[in-house]
Parts: structure tokens; sequence; C-alpha cells
């Protein structure tokens, strides 16, 4: 439940916020030239001022060791050449990018005389919070400034000392090209109440990205007063149809599940259709458990296999319960359908719209697949952890959204920006 | 405060979001043919029994006279022979308009082989909240069946018989063509709990459509849990640049606050610079006070129209709340600015970035204008009044959005689709 900031929280918040909207007028109207500037003194200053950074970064390295932190959360925290040098060609890549602002699309005119028409514009401020790897930071600031927004940071408390001298930097960059400095604001407190505050500030934020644990996400969710670009779940689908081509689906949905376990966009259920057993899923339970994979099957998978003269004991019996799990392990579910409309109820009824895919060569299953599954990513004979920003060509990611409104699935540079409608007239009236 | 519905209103809703979900995968699936045949039949459907919608609407007339509602109210509420010919004429026209499902964007090649593009797909369950005039209920309907998705309605009360009706004829038309009645479901009680119960069924509805007064959709966006294309306050305005033309100035200015007082898209405040004084302010000032427009002007217009020589006693002295203030009257707040930068800072101060239009020739200045000015539409030499479905050639409209997000100023067909990504592979996999 959420209950009010303490007031001297909320003034702080109010007045980041302030100037956070003042400085996004600054960066809609500024060129693509201007951005551009600071993105190219970016990378340069963060190459320049590397000893800078490893020492704020150490003092939240010996706060986490101190706090008792595991090796992989401190190896997460940790900015070395090999970070910085990451950051660094990301800004770069974000500096390449085209810049999708003014755009305008759809120019026609209309009866009246006017011509009407869409232009693309920064929505204007975006707030952003997220865990504990700084190199966010500059990841998302990077993306905000060339989609012409201004931007609150909350980045995770444990990082505070690297973010805080990131966030100096970028400030450096944006005012030695002339833009506010205020562009881009990181909160000055590890308070939790902070967070609280920033996602009701819907007066100044026009949007929140949350990227971090289910958790976080459903909170933030909860409690905004501001929209959400949010992802949540990841129950992602392989169909191998009637019609599919055994080796693209042996291969793909090898791929799908065994790649990378823990991405949201890895297959966690294979559905397979009766007449495939033999040929596709045989070979792949071999595949699977030689790769240490737990396969929870349905009775009718665990019965196919037992008659193809299979040892199931090692299988375990899928609960209703398995069919709406994101594992983000080595677990995979399997399930016998009869026909592509079992296959699409199954996906229908218990995935989370994410991604999916089928295998077949069967053009009229294909269409209707991709048509009739609800899925922000829908795909036909391609690996389901395509799913991505830079795979789909987007050049960037600030996340994969889980919504269905504004962006849904991988959120490039357009997702953070928005159209407006643009009118050429001459002096016409409306009658 | 958002408070828990009855348990009994809450079981209700909840099954009729089941219905609904369920009805929105036939519609996603239904073919423009069918989905238009819907169409047909309903119009023809409600121009045979337009004796029963007469007598069901003969219900509601006779319950607001007995509760004493005023005549406008009730003319409001009224289905005669020409509200119901408007009806049939919306569906007509509905039936018409291109089918925006299934078009395919953006499709291209990536590196790794895959083909990724966009689809636009229905959004799946849209529920709409508006009060009393029961034509909303058929136009609303019919557009949701176009984009393929399926509705709860909720009407106002005092015309629930006329709405029961009313979809009881959208219900046949669906199933006269093979598609579920389910798919436009109309709440069939007058509870107001029953709304607060909608609003917080996102497990099965979208997004939320209200249309209806200001502080029915504050309510609704406060407590609802489902994103929500809302419309809140037009204070549009007008700037006559110091390169305007005259003639186009005064002609525009004139039709933005006068052709029609009550809608959103009307002028509020008047900007002018100092330039435009005498060439455009007097004259418009003399058209206004002959239309008995009563003016609310800033203390330099007022010295500068008595320095012109016009008695100024009728003119009331504008303050601080005026210039925020959607008067939807004939009222007109004035301001003297000294250059476009002073007339943007004021837009965007005050303003509540729905309309805004700029009177000039100079193309710098329109250019700037619109890119600067954060609103919905942005308008050169342009009547506001322009800001409309119809006028922009979406062919139809639900309602206007003020969101930044998803759905920005007059909303059509399109407005009630999303877009999934759809990849087409041949056996690729991720490295």
């Amino acid at each position: 439940m959420h209950h009010d900031p303490l007031p001297q929280i909320a003034s702080q918040m109010n007045a980041m916020g302030q100037f956070a909207r003042a400085a996004s007028r600054a960066m809609a109207a500024a060129s693509t030239a201007k951005k551009n500037q600071v993105l190219a003194d970016l990378a340069q200053r963060l190459n320049q001022n590397r000893a800078a950074l490893v020492q704020a970064n150490l003092k939240d390295i010996k706060a986490a060791e101190a706090a008792g932190s595991d090796a992989a959360f401190i190896d997460r925290l940790k900015l070395n050449d090999k970070v910085i040098d990451g950051m660094i060609a990301g800004v770069k890549q974000i500096h390449d990018l085209a810049d999708p602002i003014g755009e305008i699309s759809g120019l026609q005119q209309q009866p009246s005389g006017i011509r009407v028409g869409r232009m693309r514009v920064p929505i204007g401020v975006i707030g952003i919070i997220y865990e504990s790897r700084p190199n966010v930071t500059v990841d998302a600031a990077a993306l905000c400034i060339k989609a012409g927004n201004a931007t609150v940071l909350r980045g995770g408390s444990e990082a505070f000392h690297s973010n805080t001298a990131l966030a100096e930097f970028i400030g450096q960059s944006l005012a030695a090209a002339g833009l506010p400095s205020t562009a881009v604001q990181c909160l000055q407190t590890t308070d939790r109440e902070a967070v609280g505050a920033m996602i009701r500030l819907d007066q100044y934020i026009d949007v929140i990205v949350p990227r971090g644990g289910k958790s976080l996400i459903e909170r933030i969710s909860r409690e905004a007063t501001i929209p959400v670009i949010k992802h949540l779940d990841g129950v992602c689908h392989c169909y191998i149809d009637s019609h599919a081509d055994v080796e693209k689906a042996i291969r793909v949905a090898d791929n799908a599940k065994t790649q990378r376990y823990s991405p949201c966009n890895t297959m966690e259920t294979l559905l397979v259709h009766d007449s495939m057993v033999e040929k596709a899923l045989m070979p792949l339970v071999k595949i699977y458990l030689e790769k240490k994979v737990e396969l929870r099957v349905c009775p009718r998978t665990r019965s196919a296999l037992e008659q193809l003269g299979l040892a199931t004991s090692s299988l375990v019996d899928a609960t209703e319960e398995d069919w709406r799990t994101e594992y983000l392990a080595p677990i995979l579910s399997i399930r016998l359908v009869k026909d592509l409309d079992e296959a699409i109820d199954h996906i229908e009824t218990h995935g989370s719209h994410h991604t999916d895919t089928i295998l077949t060569e069967h053009h009229g299953h294909a269409m209707r697949f991709i048509r009739e599954v609800d899925s922000a990513s829908v795909m036909i004979n391609a690996s389901t952890r395509f799913a991505d920003g830079f795979e789909f060509g987007l050049g960037a990611e600030i996340g994969i959204s889980t919504n269905k409104l504004h962006a849904r699935g991988p959120v490039g540079l357009e997702g953070l920006t928005t159209q407006k409608f643009v009118v050429f007239g001459n002096g016409e009236t409306r009658s």
C-alpha cells in the first residue's frame, strides 16, 4: 500500500521534476548534431576519466564487501576497463543511430484543404528505475538524450557512488554542448521512499521504465500514477507443427532452450504435434537430457516416449502450474497437442504473451499462428532467443515491454518517442 | 478512494471479462468480410426495429421525466427517427473504412537472416464508459468490431433500457455472422459499484475509454488498474505572430473561438504579437464584443487597446487562473507577447497540450512552433476547431486523447489497435 513520502524527499523530488521538465524543452528543440555532440563528448570523457570512475566504484565495492554481498553480485557491480570499454562502445553505437525525432509521416490533404500528418517527437521526461549494474546509467541516459528526452535516473543504492560519478560526467558533456546538465539527473539519495515519490510525480515525469526483478516491477506498476513500460514474465513457447521441417525444428527448439537459460526469451514450454514424436521430439529429448535439462511432461508425452523405448524415469510429471511458469533455468515443460488449434489454445491460455514460435513449412498454419497468437513477438521457424532489440534491428534496447499499448516487445529509440498531429493550413476555418 | 465491490458484482463482472476475453480471440481472427457483414446486418436491423428501439427508449424518457430531468438532458437521451438515421449512417461509414488489421510494416531482413516487421493487431478487449447519449453504444461497438476487438460497454444508467435494446441487436448481428454475441456486452446493472469493478479487471480488459465529463474521467484514471485513453482539458491557443497574414489571422481566430463555444478544441486564449494589435487584435476585439464574447485581458492588452481609442470598460482583467481555464463558453482570455519565445513559453506553461495554432507566413517561426509546442495537435494557419477525427481524415472518432502514449489527439480505428513484432525465419538460431 502506498503511503506519502517524507516532506523533505517529496520537495527534493518535486524540484528534480521541475528541472527535468524545463530541461526536456531544450532537449526536444536540440538538433541531431547537438545531441550527437553530447554523445561523442561523453564517449571521450568516460575514456579520459577511467581512474576516477574506478575510484568511485571502489567505494561501492568496499561497501558491498563489508555488507557480505556474494561474488556474483560484486562482479555485476564492478567497473573495470572492460566494462568501461563496453559503456563507451554503447554510447558510440547510439551516436551512430538515426535520429527518430522530427519525422513527419502520413501527411495528406483533407477535404477542408488542411494537410494533416504525424510528427515523431520526444516523450518528454523518462524516469528509469534499475538495479545494481552501473552501466545502465550510461546506456539509458544515452538513449534518452538521442531521443530528445530528459531523464530522472534511480539506480540501485549499492551502486550509488558509481552512478553519481557517471551522472556527473554525463552532465558535463551536456553542458559542453550548451544543453542543460539537468537533462540527466540521478537521485541524490538511496532512500527507498524516493522511488515511491518518483513514481507519483505525474506532473513532471511522462513514463517510468523499470529494469529489474519481477517484484520491483510489480510494485512500481501497482503504485505508479505514471504509465509504466513494464516487462513481466516470459513464458515462451515453441510449437513443432505436423508440417515442420524436422532438422530445422530440432535445431531451433534446441537453441531456444539451451543457448542460454536465464533470458526472458528462452523457451519454457515445448508443444509438439502428435505426428512429430518419433522424428523430432525423441531426438530433442535426448539432446535436452544430455545437456542436463529437467523435463516436465504431460501424460501423453510420457507414454508416447515409453512406447518408443525411452526410459522415462528421469521425466517429471508436469502440473498445471508448470504451464505458466517462467523457469529461467535448465527446466523445460513438454506437451503433446493434436493440432494447431490445441497449440494456439495452450499458448493463449497459459502463455505470458511475450514470444512464441511455430516450426512449420505449411503456409496456412504459419499465417494462422502469427495472426492468432497474441504475443509481443510471434515467429515462424526462428528461435525465440531472437526477441531482442539488437537482433530485431532497433540498434539499441532500453528493455522488452510486455505492455500491449505504446511499446510492445523490444523497445529501442522509437519507444522513447511519441507522435503528435501536425496541421499545415492556409487560413482554413471550420464550417 | 477505492473500496472493493460487492462480491456479487465482482463475480458478475468477472464472468463478463472471461466472456469478452474468449470472444476477443474470435474477433481477432475474423476476416474483414465477416466484420463488415456484422456492420451491414446491424445497419439493416436498426432500420427494421425502429419501433422497438423507440419503445425501449420511452421507458428511459419516462423515468427521466419522473426524476425531473431538464429538457436538454431528455433531448440528448431521446431516440427518434433522426437519431436512429444518424446511428445507421455511422455504422455504414465504419463498414466502408479500410480494415487496419493485419497490415505488416517495416519488414526488413536482419544480419542473422530473419526478417522482422510489425503487424497491426486488435488490442483485445476495450472497456467503454460513457454518459447518457445512447448513440454512443452503437458507434463505439461498431468501431470496436471493425478493429477486431471485444467490448464491454457501460452506458449511463439513465439510458439503461435504450442501451440494452441496442446491445441486443448488436449481439444478434454478431451471431448472424457466426461471431460470438458476447463480443459486445452491456453491463446488466446500473449499480455504480460496477464501474469500480470494471476498471480494475486488468486480467480481462486491456484499455478503458471513458467518454464524459472531466470528473468522471479523473475518477476513472485515478482508480483504474487498466490503461485509460483519457481526454482531459482543452485549453487551446491561437498565436498571431509578427508575420501573420492579417486577413487569415482574423478569420481563423474568429472561427477558433466563435464557431462553437462548447467543444474541447475551441480556442480559450488568444496570444498576439505586440506589432499586431492595431491590424489584427483591434478588429478581432470588435468581432468578439459584437458576438457577446467576454474578454479577459492582460494589463498590456488593455492599455494598448485604450491607446487606440477603444472603450475598455467592458474588458475584464485576466487572473493567473484564466490562463489555465477551459471556459467552454463565450469567454476568451487575451495576452500580448513580445515574440515567438514568449508565446511558446506561455503555451507550454499554461496550456493543456491539446491543440494550438500559429498564424504566420514566416517559415522559420512556423517550423519552430510545430516542433516546440508539445501538444497533441499543432497547427499552422488553421483553426483549432479542426482537431477532430473526421477532419483529420481518420474516418471516425472514438474520442480525443490527451495522453502522450499510445493514442494522442483524435483517436480513430487505429487507436483501437496495437502492433506486434512478427519474425519470418528459415530455421535460424541465435549464437
